[in-house]
């Protein structure tokens, strides 16, 4: 029998077909295209990419924009939203529309374009999270934005355009709805229960453990209870907080060797799939969102955490007409797969 | 400079990304593979599938489950929901569960497995929507049922598994979130207003004419102001009407060729792309959705319609981490395309 779950946070159900049911193996459908051995975000191709905004490595007294970087931050040279102007937010009879400000940049995650994020040393790792950590802190001091998403897509299928390793950051002029709604959910929970709904998930999926792949002092890796899509996997860090860029350096340093194995856990057990991977944190502005009172604060009730999303089904029909998700992957068989992985 | 665009009703935004700006030749990419000349789902096969539930063509004193149907709908041998049951629905700890009760079925459309939807004569398109339509009324009848799904996914990239023609049906135990959240927009909507949100949108639509593919005397076809997707298109009854299947025998004839037609326009200006097509229409339940007043019908402030959803770009970790879309095509391009592609 099929079961229907419910996120509790984000208020979404999925349809665990068991019936469906299918194995790792099953999924290794795709030989990654072989790592390309110079690309343009290669070093000695600087100039083929926008002027740096940001770079770690080089020697203090070396130019801006030359070669000896570790990571390096570029602005996107095909932006989604440009930085420049005013939103200029208006009616258009029914609709709304307002001009496409903000950000759009790329984290260069390595000089090497053959090295994987999987395989990075935790210093690699270390560098790559400052380099966020340094970007969202930089362009949150931009009033014009108010909501930073730090993101990697990895693999022609997950909407990698360029096979050099990088993430990217976009700065929305606009708090998305759907983060609005994780966030409203969140403060009704504490204002009800004086508790995180974050804490209350962790400390329910510890004591079951049927959907925990690691568990270690500052993180816990788990496959969500309503995993949209097989192989799901979130990282959560164990004392909350709201904020990535507040993460403390103890939890830096974990952060730094936990992300890396779990990417090597979903390598290992499916054969270096295409992801999406997604940094959910608290918008900009650290203002109330909604009208469910005003006791909590957001540092309180919403907790920091990143999803990696493998990308082994087709979104399809059903999933844009219902927002219902069909997942042919139990998470607790998820879990106990990535367990062994490694 | 890109723009922000916001759906009046989904309250999603979206960004037209002007600056990666393609022409529908861009997209040209996937060679079709070439239409089977037999299948599972071909005549003569029918004990390959679960036992039908409908069919249309086949003479009355003829077996169940021979040939000589023209449209046969069959459960789905792989059902993400089970018929069997009842929901049980219940909490587990912070989570909630129930069971998967639903149903899965499959509209052969045509019993010629290189037949294409595109190419169908009204009679044909007629016997596919007699299918959908008795479908969605035999369903409608399981007390257990809240929602109907028909879609049809065209293409490996869209989600197809068999290449034979086909919709597929299904019904869910509860109202998908994101169908009462529309719901509950239009509702407000008319109460505020006294008019159907809409026809207000179809009216400032066919006043501004630039978005509009098609407009006949029984229905609009258009890309939406804030498409998600290049070449998103929606088909439209002028007349409204919250029930698809109590569509009108005039409103039918007109469906069985705009619908095709459509589609050729589609498959002609992109060269057979992969889609996923999605008709939206009122939940079973009749019952008012949420608690914005009890003045309005659904009949009145809802209408029924038809999504069309090219698969030509990526949804990658910036859509799933926000719910924000970047499309790379105005949607005023795409109906320019899509008028002149006849």
């Amino acid at each position: 029998m099929p079961e229907l779950r419910k996120d509790p946070i984000i208020d979404r159900w999925v349809i665990i077909a068991t019936e469906r049911s299918r194995r790792p193996n099953d999924f290794n459908q795709n030989t990654p295209s072989p790592p390309p051995a110079d690309s343009v975000f290669s070093p000695g191709n600087e100039e083929k990419t926008p002027a740096e905004v940001f770079q770690i490595g080089r020697a203090t007294d070396a130019p801006k924009d030359s070669s000896g970087w570790r990571v390096r931050v570029v602005p996107n040279k095909f932006p989604a939203l440009s930085t420049e102007g005013d939103l200029d937010s208006q009616a258009y009879g029914v609709f709304d529309e307002m001009n496409g400000v903000g950000a759009h940049e790329v984290v260069i995650e390595h000089p090497n374009a053959s090295w994987d994020l999987a395989d990075a040393t935790p210093q690699e790792m270390a560098d790559v999270l400052d380099a966020y950590i340094a970007r969202n802190q930089a362009l949150s001091e931009d009033p014009r934005f108010r909501y930073i998403l730090t993101f990697r897509n990895f693999g022609t299928a997950a909407g990698a355009s360029i096979n050099h390793p990088h993430s990217q950051i976009i700065a929305l002029p606009v708090v998305p709805r759907q983060i609005k709604d994780q966030l409203r959910v969140a403060q009704t929970h504490f204002n009800d229960k004086l508790r995180s709904i974050y804490a209350d998930v962790l400390r329910q999926e510890l004591k079951d453990g049927a959907r925990i792949v690691e568990d270690s002092e500052h993180f816990v890796v788990l496959c969500p209870y309503a995993s949209r899509f097989p192989f799901e996997t979130q990282i959560f860090p164990k004392r909350g907080g709201a904020d990535f860029t507040r993460m403390n350096t103890l939890e830096k340093a974990a952060l730094s060797e936990v992300l890396p194995r779990t990417l090597k856990r979903i390598s290992n057990a499916l054969g270096n799939p295409p992801y999406n991977m997604v940094l959910q944190t608290a918008p900009i502005t650290k203002e109330r969102i909604g009208n469910a009172g005003q006791w909590s604060t957001l540092e309180q009730d919403f907790s920091w955490h990143i999803d990696i999303l493998p990308r082994l089904t087709q979104v399809a029909g059903f999933e844009w007409g219902t927002g219902f998700y069909i997942n042919p992957v139990a998470p607790e068989n998820a879990a106990s797969f990535l367990r062994d992985s490694l």
